[in-house]
Parts: C-alpha cells; sequence; structure tokens
C-alpha cells in the first residue's frame, strides 16, 4: 500500500470549517486506497494569540517555556482534525511531536530535528488509522518539548516523509503552487509545474513563504519529491524533485522578494583581522542567521560592516552586537527595517552570464537603487528600499518574460 | 528545607493579572525558604472553550481525543506561570504531566493515578527550580495523554504532595476555607478551622465544591493534611486532617447541597433478580457514578426504580439505560433535572440519632417534600425540588444553629 505524508499549514486549518475540508481530504486519500500521515500547523493566528499573551507577563520569556506554550498549538489542531476525520467514519489517531517520536537539539525555538522513531507511528498504520501528528514540535533528550522554528511544520512532513519512506510529501497551501513570482504582487506570474530542489531552495530563502527552506534541504538530500498544492481545489500544484538540466527549458525560474528584512551597520569598525568572526559568531550562538554582508573601507584603518538578517531577529541582534560594541572598537550600530530583497533564481543563469546584467538594468530602468548585491549559483538577490519592492518584481518579470511558458521565450532574450 | 504543594484552580488563574498574582504567592512560599512545587489548572473558562470548539465538530468526539484536546489547557497556564515566575527573578520550571512522571489507569476522561515517578520533580527541586506541574493529567502506559475527570487538579496536588512527602498540601480556591453551607446561598454560614477527612469527604461528595472527594480519599489513605484556603487573601483557610472523637466539639459539621443532580426512574421494571445488577454494572462499565438508589414496589412483580446521577453523565446514562430498556422488559425511562439534594455531615452524628428527625423537621417545617432520602454513618441526604434548595439550606443550618462557634451550642440542641 502506498504511503503518503499530507501537511496543511495554520490557514488551512484556521476554523472549525477549514478543519472539517482539510478532513475530506485526508479522507479522499485514504478512500484511494492509501496509507496516510497527516502533518497539521496550529489554527490560523493561535500561535501570535499565545505568545502576545506570554509577552503580557514578560519582555523576555524564557525560551524553553515558550516552546511548551506555543506546541499547544498544534496539539489542539490535531485532536479536532482527528475528531472531524472519525465523524466522517474513518479511524484516526493523534500525536503530539514527542508521541510521534520527533527527537531533536536541545536548543528551544529554532531546534533541528535529529531523528524520528516511527514505531508508534508504524503500529498505528498497521491498524488502518490515518495518524495526525503535530508538526513544528518535538521533544529534546532532556525529555523537553522543543520547536523548529517558523514553518517547521514543512520540515516535520518532509522529516517523516523520509522516515517512513512514504511514496510522496503534500504540502497543502493557501496558494496553487510555485509561481515565478509573488501572485498577489504580480497577477501576471505563472505557475510552474516543476522545479528543482537547489531553485526552490533558493526561491524559498530569498523570500517565497510557500516551503520552509530547510524542509527543502531535507528533500533533496533523501529525493523525496514535493507537491506543493492548495488546500482550497483539486488542481495539480508544483513538484519539487530533482530535474536534470536537459529537462531544463529556463535560465530564469522565478522572482521572489522579501520584505522581512532588517539591515544592520555597524559603523566604524577597526579594519582589522577578527571582527568578522566575533560578530558573526555572537549571531550564529543565538541562531540568528545572517544573509547579505558587504564591508566596506571606509577610511583608512577603519570599515562600515554591513548585514542583513530577518526581521524577527533584529531586536535580538541588536542587543548581541551593541553588547560588543566596546570589545570591538566601533563606533556605533545602525538599524534599518525599511528595506526589501529581491532576488531572480534560476539553475539555468550558470551559463547565461547576463542575467545579473539584464536584472540591474530593469531595476535601473525603472528607477529603483541598489543598496546591497549578493549572489549565489543560481541566485542574485538585490537589497532595495521596501517602499519599491512591488516595482522591482513587476520590472524584473517583465524583463525576463516569465509570464510566457516554457519554449514561448523568444530567442531574443538569450542573447543576453 | 520543608517541601510544600500548592495548588491553583482556573478561577486562580483566569487571566494574566490573576496568574501575576499567583507567581507572587509562590514565590513567597520560596522566599520563605520553602521548596515549592505548584499545580495549575487550566485558565479560567479554557476548558469549556475548547469542548466547545470539539462539539462543534462532532456530537461524540472520541474521549483520547478529548483528552489530548483538553490537556493543552493546563500546558497554556503552566507555561505562563512559570514566565511569571522567572519574571519576578526566580527559577522555575513547567513540567506536563507525562513530564511530570504522572502514569494513570487507560481510561480516557477520569482516570485514576496509578503512580508517580517524581524522579524528574526531584532533580528540578534539587537544582532550586520551582516546579509547576499541569494538573488534572497524566500518561497511561500507551503513552498517550489521560485526564483525571472534573476537579482532578486536586487529586493531582494531594498525590504529588503524597509522592513527594511533602509537608503540606495547600489547595487555593475562591473562598476562605470550608463553610458550614455555602455562603454564597447563606451569609451566616461559618468557616470551620479544621474538618476531619471522613467528614470532608461526605461534604465534597455532596455538593461542596470546594474539595474533590477523589483527592480527600487519598489525602486521608497517606494522612496528608490539606490546608484549604482563599487565593485572594492571607486568611487562614481550613485544615482538613485526622481530627480524634476528642478533638470533636460538632455533632454536626455542615450543610451541602448539590444541583448537579439528574433523576432518572425506570418504570415499571419486572421485580426479579439481575435487574439492578445489569442496570448499574452497565452505567459503571462508563464510569458513570450512581448515588442515590431507591426501589419502590408498584404493583405485582413490578417496580419503579428510582436514582440520582450527577447531570453531566445523563445524556451518557440515558442513552446507555435506553438501549436497555427491551432487555429489561420495563415500560420506559423518564429524567429528571429540577432536583437538588441537601445534605446534614457530621462524624458526630453516629452517637446522636436525633439529626435525621430535626433535618426531616427543618425541611417540614419549611414545606419542603422529601422525594428520596440517603444516608451513611456521618451524612444524611434528602432529594427536594431544585427551586427550594436555598429555603432547605437555611432551614437546615439554622435548625442546627451552624452559625454558632463550637461550644456556643445551647444544650437544649443535644436532647435531641
Amino acid at each position: 500500500m502506498s504511503l503518503i505524508v499530507q501537511k496543511f499549514g495554520g490557514s488551512s486549518v484556521k476554523n472549525i470549517e477549514r478543519i472539517k475540508a482539510v478532513a475530506q481530504r485526508v479522507c479522499s486519500a485514504r478512500e484511494a486506497g492509501k496509507q496516510v500521515v497527516v502533518v497539521v500547523s496550529a489554527m490560523g493566528d493561535m500561535t501570535d494569540e499565545l505568545l502576545e499573551m506570554v509577552y503580557q507577563i514578560s519582555p523576555e520569556p524564557t525560551p524553553r517555556e515558550i516552546d511548551m506554550l506555543l506546541s499547544t498549538g498544534e496539539q489542539i489542531s490535531i485532536s479536532l482534525l482527528a475528531v472531524a476525520i472519525q465523524s466522517l467514519g474513518y479511524t484516526a489517531v493523534s500525536l503530539t511531536g514527542w508521541q510521534a517520536g520527533v527527537r531533536t537539539e536541545n536548543m528551544h525555538g529554532k531546534a533541528k530535528i535529529k531523528a524520528i522513531d516511527v514505531n508508534r507511528i508504524k503500529r498505528e498504520l498497521e491498524k488502518g488509522q490515518i495518524v495526525i501528528v503535530a508538526g513544528f514540535q518535538g521533544i529534546n533528550e532532556m525529555g523537553d518539548i522543543t520547536t523548529l522554528g517558523r514553518g517547521g511544520s514543512d520540515t516535520s512532513a518532509v522529516a517523516l516523509a523520509v522516515a517512513l519512506k512514504a511514496d510522496s510529501c503534500e504540502i497543502f497551501t493557501d496558494v496553487d503552487g510555485v509561481y515565478t513570482a509573488d501572485p498577489r504582487i504580480l497577477p501576471v506570474a505563472r505557475k510552474m509545474d516543476v522545479i528543482s530542489y537547489g531553485e526552490m531552495l533558493e526561491l524559498a530563502s530569498s523570500g517565497a513563504v510557500v516551503l520552509q527552506p530547510r524542509a527543502v534541504e531535507l528533500a533533496a538530500q533523501y529525493r523525496m519529491p514535493i507537491h506543493v498544492r492548495s488546500s482550497f481545489n483539486d488542481n495539480p500544484g508544483t513538484i519539487v524533485k530533482e530535474v536534470s538540466d536537459l529537462e531544463r527549458e529556463m535560465y530564469v525560474s522565478g522572482v521572489t522578494h522579501d520584505t522581512n528584512v532588517a539591515k544592520l551597520t555597524v559603523i566604524e569598525v577597526p579594519d582589522k583581522p577578527g571582527i568578522a568572526f566575533t560578530i558573526f559568531d555572537a549571531l550564529a550562538k543565538e541562531r540568528i542567521n545572517v544573509d547579505m554582508i558587504v564591508q566596506s573601507t571606509k577610511a583608512e584603518a577603519v570599515t562600515d560592516l554591513l548585514f542583513t538578517i530577518s526581521k524577527d531577529d533584529s531586536r535580538r541582534a541588536v542587543k548581541i552586537i551593541e553588547d560588543l560594541i566596546p570589545q570591538l572598537g566601533a563606533k556605533g550600530l545602525h538599524c534599518d527595517e525599511s528595506v526589501a530583497k529581491v532576488s531572480v533564481v534560476g539553475a539555468g543563469m550558470v551559463t547565461h552570464p547576463g542575467v545579473a546584467a539584464l536584472m540591474f538594468k530593469a531595476l535601473a530602468d525603472s528607477g529603483i537603487n541598489i543598496q546591497v548585491i549578493s549572489t549565489s549559483e543560481i541566485r542574485i538577490s538585490c537589497l532595495i528600499d521596501q517602499s519599491q519592492v512591488e516595482k522591482a518584481v513587476e520590472a524584473i518579470h517583465r524583463a525576463f518574460q516569465l509570464e510566457l511558458e516554457p519554449g514561448e521565450i523568444p530567442a531574443a532574450i538569450d542573447l543576453l
């Protein structure tokens, strides 16, 4: 019997009606003869409501207690979904992260999954149960509840699919699949049928919120295909899988943007060895991911060190760096949250050196100033002013003619 | 170092302000040099809100999933209280039922505690932590979350106090202690300083909601003193402990009433052996407690079987018995929820045979009809019409002069 893992995010289970709809969907997969493991997030705004309560008590609640608190969100969803499935005449059992055997690192708030002991899930599947697992959470070796960080339910789903050797992993979301740009701000954006792990990872890392980057990494590592599709309809979505170069028809697959960016500038740091290490090591220890980094020599022996992080981390990062300022001998720290990042992603750009030039031209023609540039093999990102982000996405999407189906791209662009 | 277990119910933690007040209270016990284990219920109406959600999905959610759902209520409370205590500068750690080692029977919804593995709690206490435990919940041998039923947090607290060999167990509530009658309906009711386990058990079982009967039984079994006191002030409350006959000054300690009663009448059952067994065995299997039972012969070979249960169980009980009606050969079933039970409780009544007569006289003088009578060694209960319950409590309380302090009772009453 084939085994499928289905993941439903917070918007898919945001109220009782939506939970009932998800139950229908899960039962049709079961009806089609599949073993089904369902991973669910907390209902809609539940996580934010819980956080609001705890912040009324303390501005700095301890991470362990936040995890204890937040993990109740998925626990509520799994029990309600189990009841909804049972009321349709199917047998179902809900499992918390620890009951499902999800073992994580000790770190709270952003723990990584270390292993999954799937014995309990397998036993339940053998009994014919639909198994509903709380996403986003696990247990560490002290027996404490941990959470996986924002979007962690995607990672739970892929990790479970891998551990259970599932045939596929379906991620249900509020859009129809992965688009060439965010369809909410660019209606001409086109849904892709297939995308490679590498491109998906770059898209996800540079602002496409449809999938969590760590989930994509994990899927790539174990070659687990992910089907990203809508929880509102039966349309085929986008398959994230290994794509050979021969299959590839587009050299650029999409444009993403990310407004959840803060730009930090450490002003007038002495230009000597060890400075960057001191700063980025301190941030890494707190699990703060640094994205773009630029160091620009300002005057003799003094530089400005500029980097970007997620806005969610900016309060903590500012505190960490301000504490380091005396030790660094820097003049100060500036935090700017009015920036955004736009990126083009495409596995084909390695062999098309004109991509960067075309992107910069599109931005320049629209009067958009580029503050920072960073690149990977298959991605080019520009930091711009947040107020210009929609204009930038539109301009870049048009320049690369991403609204056209693969094969329709005129030769002219290929000349780049 | 002395060890104290403190239990705070749902009304004591119903909002953020109350949680902060509880944190203050806990920290003062710690400040006084005690090791503190705190047991907390779900916030205010949380349990009812969760139940309302699940009943929107199904009229008969499975007990396992209800337990999965409801146990989130206390998990939210413990994490918030831990944060509130930490924000006062003390170290604290929250533990769910399963983390605290509370092992229960497999039964969902009304599980009994089988054992508590206190290793984790002891380790945390040794580290100097204030330990906050989720009441009302545990884990069964399958690793599933169970709940202990209504008021189960009292039982959690007493069981933890026993298992940890605590010096005492404080139950904080919204009244000042145990009263001779419910002070909300009878303002002259008097707070008792001390009451025996046996009397407390009868009071609790017959409607005094201040303590859960199972918690009292457990405390009695292990001689654990319970201090019932207000969470709103520092007044001394009522100590529930072993009281020798010599210490006893009152032969009646209190009047209780219970409106959470349903009267079921199985009409015209054939009067033959095995009928009562069939009915009460079916109810017992579903953990429905039967209280008063009366069987009255109506005509030849036919009787009416009348009994009372908690209103909470009436829907389930009616269903169970209606299914049995054909097998029993009875004529039908009648369920009356407009009844109430008033009881007098007192360890001294064993040696004072006039107590029952005085109670019946007080009711008769007030024009109150008695539907059913039941007695134990230290309790007499009468089932009456619910609309007359306040009048009945007042009349009985006055007849026994319970508003007077022990020692002030005039000899006249003793003549009964």
